[in-house]
């Protein structure tokens, strides 16, 4: 049941892969509340995942375009203008990925090609596509771009690897670029900041489970899902929110600012009931 | 033009005097929203200001409660449901005042009756109401409260005086309460720390114009207008961002960001062009 | 061992009670690094606490003073300076007491009067000491001043109530004194994030042990013990720190930035491995 | 007239060019509290800086190292330890350059082959370093490591180009690994974030005199100098800090939290006194 609140806008969804994935829920939210948008991902990704069906169903155009290629990116840029007869008004930058990560690495071990990869698809690519945008001044006036983030851009979580100076760097990136934009064209940049969640990306961190469940019971709120990250997403993207930039805003049901909570403590205390043998 | 994004929605607004007023834009933008609303400011503000017409116009009941009065604000809780039939979803604290900066006592020169009464109305406050609310389980679950802050509670401005150190209160505040009312009830609580608006408050305090083209300079949006900041309260006020909690959230066109621009550079290399005699 | 490092220097020390504070050792290390100073605590703690042989072996003058009271608080700076000779290059602020945390009131439940009192004795003593020195001039060119905070002025933690309000307002206070202070005296203030420490007063939170097991287990480097705190104090005091002013010091071994770390997780784990019977 | 805080400590400085170099500072100061250091440049700067006969001044061998170069480190650190017959118990990492800054290039317009070096020079070095260090096992229990940061990375400054983005991930990368060598060596790990200082790196950005002479208003102990920040540096690898971790330490005379000072509003005002002609 949306509100209409992107009727008559234009967006670009990066980064839904399947079901499970927060740019797939952002997607569907988007066009419930009357957006029209592009899906893009990289070739691999479009082979590998479902977003054909997306598409499909969203009235959507899929446009395959690797994130670090800028020639892509302008490609892309160009044919979704085509498309809408428009500026666009919304990007959400939804990918992250490290093969150190992926390969077992641990941070004190890191292959550093590998690390430039990881910063090249997770962080750098959010630069190409700014700046191939701002180029093309793709974006109508007020427009409103969102990246995805995660917290341990500000503290460090153990099996997270270099994705944490990934996510550093894109929270930097959307500082610096969201200055500029700003100032020149009135767009707006911010990373929303989410809890864990049970993507296909997710899982991939070691040690996954235990540590969703530990979020959860930190979370006064407990952990946010996916649906409720793309009702947040929708927002930022809405006329609602024009003169927010340049943030890093948690969507993670108060988990940044909970140092123990009632109920993390009793799960804690129950460790020290195990026998040991 | 809304998108009915509080119908059905119950609130109480704190804090609107005159339509300079950040609360009275909230409360125009919440009942265009479709939310019922009560309105609620001390006895005084209800004679000094023009709250009355407000309430006619918008159909809204005007409540008056001193929010330094626990008894008051017990009053206010039981009858704005009685008023709505209902539990409450949310509310807005929009309340600040230190005698110490209009008495033009300096931050090295303050009188601490007088720092006691500014904690006392700007900041605690807010305690006593969400104190008052969850003791009468005033709040609907997934309710939302937001109360206005600045960004003199992270860096010290020149005049702001012991609002700062009250500002930071509140937010702290925010945290404490937001846990414990998160975990039991699911009720968010955030702060929004809003650019210096031109309203009765903000041009109480010394070279405030100054300031105020200064802020609106170095941010990359310009300041904030209490229009916008209305839209993003009423945002905050929606089920767009229910996992969003314990959050101080900057809404002010990139200030909090910025070190420097280029125009607010531009402005200060004017300063040296400046023959001293 | 130490290094002179506080040859020449006079220094007030508050909040020492017995061999467990952290002011008692911070009063040790500074005389041991060729400080002198003098002792203070209020009438209370002086009869209930072994400060006067601290005194006695420290060769440091005892001086009662409630730090909540401004007249004290002059006759304590006046009397100091006529002891010493001259103004006063150091001051440690290490002064905290919750008695609705006392009273086992939650946070939900707080009783005004005793919060007025936590703020008073936790958090509003800093800006009557330093507005008292401050009108005396009595703080030497270079000075600097250190009051002790914890992290639940950033992060909610169960069990610490309305002190984390008191301890947010305690950094403000540094932040906006410290402007004023620096800018027309050269003076530096600052506070110091301290790992829960098995003091008397930190004893004295719900939970603590679990707690402090926690956080311990958190920290990459383990709790800051208090010996340690007095070296960062002594450190802070010191000719080579003289450009840091209005900054919240985290001496925690690293527990601030650590989301979750190997041994937290581990044991974590192990509270799922308890049979529900 | 040092106070022999380094007696006894081995240290390895990289990226003193000239007497302006805050590595030089450093390395000056850290041989004046009794360390006995090594120097480590890159080829190029070796041959431009005149770092051989700050090496023989202080007795310290000076040993060419690309600090992009895993192998240059390695053999380092290999004979570093040599020389000293000892694991190492400091590290100063104080290098930065971008090559799109340097060009010109603004931050809308770069070259990603040149943001990649950026990134390599300034930020990935030190996770090179440390990685080395960490695998020969050359760091001694309760070693200190300090690179150091500007205040770009946590807010846009113009003019700083990509080097913000560098800036940011060293931080990150700071926490990420002083959480892993923190936990398994005791290794201590922070930046020390400083003022803009007139070296031949801060000279470089554009407009730097304008913003430097605007950062001296603002901070209420005006910027912090070169010296100033090289006693700081030896504090951090004295044994006065042991349990200070993966912070960011600000050394800017009070810069970071000071919105808006006195001085700096005198001066802004006089920006609209100038006739418009």
């Amino acid at each position: 049941m949306g509100h209409n609140l992107l009727s008559n806008k234009k967006g670009i969804i990066f980064g839904a892969l399947n079901e499970k994935s927060l740019a797939w829920k952002v997607a569907e939210k988007a066009v419930q509340e009357g957006a029209q948008i592009v899906l893009t991902n990289s070739p691999v990704a479009l082979r590998m995942g479902d977003i054909a069906q997306l598409g499909e169903r969203l009235n959507a155009p899929v446009i395959a375009a690797d994130a670090t290629s800028v020639e892509d990116l302008e490609r892309l840029f160009t044919e979704a203008q085509t498309l809408f007869g428009s500026q666009i008004d919304f990007v959400l930058h939804s990918i992250g990925m490290s093969p150190n990560v992926r390969k077992g690495r641990s941070y004190d071990n890191l292959d550093y090609a590998l690390m430039g990869k990881t910063f090249d698809v997770s962080a750098i690519s959010f630069h190409k596509m700014l700046q191939v945008a701002k180029k093309q001044d793709a974006i109508a006036e007020g427009g409103s771009i969102v990246a995805l983030s995660y917290i341990a851009a500000q503290r460090t979580f153990v099996g997270y690897g270099d994705m944490a100076d990934a996510k550093s760097l894109l929270e930097s990136i959307t500082r610096n670029f969201g200055c500029l934009y700003g100032q020149e064209k009135g767009v707006r940049i911010n990373t929303v900041s989410q809890s864990p969640t049970m993507t296909t990306a997710g899982s991939g961190v070691g040690g996954f489970d235990l540590f969703y469940h530990f979020a959860d019971k930190i979370s006064p709120l407990g952990n946010a899902s996916a649906e409720e990250c793309a009702d947040y997403c929708v927002m930022m993207f809405s006329d609602y929110t024009r003169k927010v930039t340049m943030q890093n805003l948690f969507h993670d049901g108060g988990f940044s600012t909970t140092g123990m909570s009632v109920n993390a403590m009793q799960q804690y205390a129950k460790s020290f009931d195990v026998k040991e043998q």
